[in-house]
């Protein structure tokens, strides 16, 4: 995929920079060791923080993080949607409280455009509902025609508006429907439809089985264009990661491999660590003799260990980059096998492989 | 100085790296970004958290944190004194509970050695009682001269016992006396009597004015050995460390540069920030375009800003790099005036201008 801050190489992982920063890691260490190829950031909390205003007055996102290479921004629906009993969801939009500061906000499926162009990112993600799981047959109808409206109102909008920068933002529509089949095949088919440059499957890693998540993406893939990339939302284990490349999915992200790795899980290509596991504090090995970036062979697993247990800021940056490597890892990896050929047979024992518990 | 880790170019500033990692920072940005010749660890915190047991195991604190440079250990005296109600001082030792868990442990000077020994440091220090300021005259006078019983008894097992790790140790004796000139002569004079490897003022920095800190500084220079280091310890600002190599110290340690920078403070040679500060939020200057590192110029002050009002570790992690890296190049920038023969007019001009608040 190409963007005006250069190409995305798929399938990729994107790492979440929340806030405009990927939490613990230095914008070089995203660069030259993870070696990420996009990053992803959240509307809903850049719109509270540091706000539109000074995004546009610093030139965009990009120039505000310093971060050159492609940014995709999620639309605020999931964030929204987490809020829970601090929101109200209307055909207009939906008005919320900040979890901030409990001040009351709107977002529409326009404002959200206004508010993406303000952030500058080279893919924008069109405001969707994400219902929860379980949601019954009945809502989560209502609530995918009411994203496919919504979808229709952004795109209209959009085409009546610039962006502030310059530079190409294309629009992502978002794939809904819940766990039932006929509304996820009628939600690709209506955003198919749209030609947009690439389309995301959202309302899914809610809470449902990965077998009914799997299910999902098998059929929405089939009918999605397949020279579009095609953008799992929210997802997750490394696992999930490759289940989901095999069904055709290209894009991803998750907080998975920061959130998890500041509690002290790492993933490896051997299975996973909890590294305040006791039985780590005399383990003087390197953190991942296989890992590929400058802390798995500079620190060992009893450092670490002892960071974690003296609950240094370090011990949470080590393992952020740690598995922010290993994720960027896999999914380089996973092309490659890909272009050989053979990723079917990797995949199946990197998956066997994987899911140990070291 | 010339240590078996290399050399410690004077006057230097040690960052602390209180439980073996300096807060925030990685090992490649201590040596490679802020350049430090040295660390310094706490022997109280490291017997509590790893424990001699793993130290030994690694082979000592250079293997077990990876950091190839000298090592200086305090000798856990200072923050015993910090523990108050949790402590009991006798000629035989202290006695303290944990911090972390309550439980009881007992430190004395030969034990402090062992400890140090188990830890490696290249430079440790005898243990001492330091007593707070204002103390009575009657209560400095009984309390240094228990710290001189002790510095002897240090030197007596040090004598009989070995390093674990082959390489040279040199234990540096403490000048106490609190703020009394007479007693502070007579310390310096039993503790440059020694013939140490260099020694240590200890006891200030503990709330008494400025004035009275540069006295004594002034007064203990006088009188310890020229050619062997004189150690500072726990001081200080930017201006406080001029001030006291224009009065002969070589060797700072202080957690300021780390703590104050989680907290949002910067230090410039220009004066200092308080980055959390309205004013900065759309100021996209880089944080200090006479900066050293490469935080200095890769992020905004808006940037910053807004990692420290989003509670960000990043925000953390700039601040601690930024304000190293100025503190080492304050001593490095002290050394070449001094060779330079130009020290004082620049350090009265610093002085002037570190004081300032931007």
């Amino acid at each position: 995929m190409q963007t005006d801050h250069g190409p995305v190489h798929t399938p990729i992982f994107m790492p979440v920079g929340t806030v405009g920063s990927v939490k613990g890691v230095h914008l070089r260490e995203l660069q030259d060791d993870i070696n990420a190829d996009i990053i992803l950031g959240n509307t809903y909390h850049l719109y509270l923080r540091p706000g539109t205003d000074i995004l546009k007055q610093a030139g965009g996102l990009h120039k505000f993080n310093g971060w050159n290479r492609p940014i995709l921004t999620d639309s605020g629906g999931y964030q929204v949607y987490s809020l829970a009993e601090r929101r109200k969801i209307t055909e207009e939009g939906v008005k919320f409280q900040s979890h901030i500061d409990g001040s009351y906000h709107h977002f529409t499926p326009e404002s959200v455009m206004d508010i993406q162009r303000a952030i500058g990112a080279d893919i924008i993600m069109a405001f969707d509902e994400c219902p929860p799981y379980p949601s019954t047959y009945e809502y989560a109808k209502k609530s995918m025609h009411m994203t496919h409206r919504w979808l229709d109102r952004a795109i209209d909008y959009l085409g009546k508006t610039d962006g502030y920068y310059g530079y190409k933002q294309s629009l992502f529509p978002i794939v809904q429907g819940s766990t039932y089949k006929d509304l996820r095949r009628e939600s690709a088919e209506y955003i198919a439809s749209k030609g947009a440059d690439g389309n995301a499957i959202g309302g899914l890693s809610v809470g449902e089985p990965a077998e009914a998540m799997y299910e999902m993406t098998a059929l929405v893939c089939d009918i999605l264009p397949e020279d579009k990339p095609r953008y799992l939302m929210g997802v997750g284990t490394p696992v999930n990661i490759l289940e989901n490349i095999a069904l055709g999915v290209d894009m991803f992200d998750c907080v998975m491999p920061t959130r998890n790795g500041r509690n002290g899980m790492l993933f490896t290509a051997d299975g996973h660590i909890n590294i305040k596991n006791k039985k780590w504090a005399n383990d003087f090995s390197p953190i991942d003799s296989a890992g590929n970036t400058f802390v798995d062979l500079q620190y060992s697993k009893a450092y670490l260990r002892h960071l974690f247990a003296a609950n240094e800021l370090l011990g949470k940056q080590i393992a952020s980059i740690h598995n922010l490597g290993f994720y960027l890892w896999l999914v380089r990896e996973a092309r490659q096998h890909i272009i050989a050929g053979d990723f079917l047979p990797w995949k199946n024992q990197m998956v066997k492989q994987m899911d140990k518990r070291l």
